[in-house]
């Protein structure tokens, strides 16, 4: 029997990375859209995810937070979609979903505070400088069709999402590679189909700090 | 026929984790230590880690970096070992493993570069203040034998080293959660064997700073 799959989300938020992936994964859920603050602080959605953010997920009785984790835990969840390599093939699978949900996200985080980081900052910090961060996953889709072997995956979602995301909000340049890649991912039907659901959310919910 | 395991590595770093996890894996590896500094940085080592930072493995021709992604490959590929719940029952896996290098490592890394995080910055970033991480996880691992799961899993390597080293480095406040969850960690036999390999490595290695 099929579990029941609830999605907590915001049109405006890294819950769209989810949204992709289930659709991916093709299996019915219910989207529950949450507006920023009080909404996603009551005692009901801090019981689901304590940080008060989306997205999450509750399948059956299983919470998963972290959009990462969300996404490695669906394609395990339902291995008819064929969203991950098989267990012993998953080493750039693995190291590439947290280098972008680590790395990645910490040293943007950073630089959107402010943060110029020094030599000694760069060698302690887990992530390093954001150009450096680039390079490396430039590097990494470069001359190849996904990011983690011959099939598209939940990797791919993951990072694609977000180097999309970044060509279009201009936190990142417009790199050939990511272009290539991106251009590959984009017109996937699962993600149009997100992106449409999405759009027809956000006239609903104000935009964060307008 | 079994792949060759090399683990790239420095007595004061990440590398702990790794280094505790082969010997939970129990399968024969080699080590290299590099010093901070240049020998993180040659031609040969940047083919390995373009980020020119350790932990890294070689197994076979397999190059996983990301000290969680090496966990998490290491249990998939050694299944023998038991150290990943069955692909079925991963939430709780993949979720703590996400949490903790994802929001855990940026929002100290935010810290101790001196940020105090607004509440919008707080909204937007991917991690939330340290404080939050910290009554997130305490929660995660109270009352609860390990993080995962009923058994052991690769998720308590990482997520019990960064709470052993945060309570060891007096960046986290021992709180009876994280002592009574590392309590229950720090004794096992592989963590104590890579333990006195990593300081029979420490007198060869300048400490970084120092
Ligand atoms: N590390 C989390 C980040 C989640 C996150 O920060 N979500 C933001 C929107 S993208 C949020 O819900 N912010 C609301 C708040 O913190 O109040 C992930 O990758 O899923
Ligand atoms: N996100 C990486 C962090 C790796 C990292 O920052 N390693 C440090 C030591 S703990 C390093 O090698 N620094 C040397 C440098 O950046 O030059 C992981 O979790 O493995």
């Amino acid at each position: 029997m099929q579990q029941d799959i609830t999605f907590y989300t915001n049109p405006f938020s890294r819950g769209g990375i989810v949204h992709w992936m289930l659709e991916e994964v093709g299996v019915p859920y219910k989207v529950e859209n949450l507006a920023y603050g009080d909404a996603m602080k009551t005692p009901d959605y801090l019981a689901i995810n304590p940080m008060g953010k989306v997205p999450a997920i509750k399948h059956g009785s299983v919470v998963v937070t972290e959009a990462a984790a969300i996404c490695a835990y669906l394609a395990d969840a339902f291995p008819e979609a064929k969203l991950a390599p098989p267990t012993t093939e998953r080493g750039d699978y693995y190291r590439w979903l947290f280098f972008v949900s680590g790395p990645w996200e910490a040293s943007f985080g950073l630089r959107s505070c402010g943060i110029e980081m020094t030599p000694e900052q760069e060698l302690e910090l887990g992530c390093g400088r954001p150009e450096r961060v680039l390079d490396v996953l430039a590097a990494a889709v470069r001359d190849r069709e996904f990011i983690a072997g011959e099939r598209f995956s939940a990797a791919d979602v993951y990072v694609g999402s977000h180097i999309g995301w970044g060509m279009q909000f201009g936190t990142i340049d417009p790199r050939p590679e990511f272009k290539q890649y991106w251009q590959r991912l984009e017109q996937r039907p699962a993600h149009q189909r997100s992106l449409q659901q999405t759009e027809a959310a956000m006239p609903d919910f104000p935009v964060p700090g307008q």
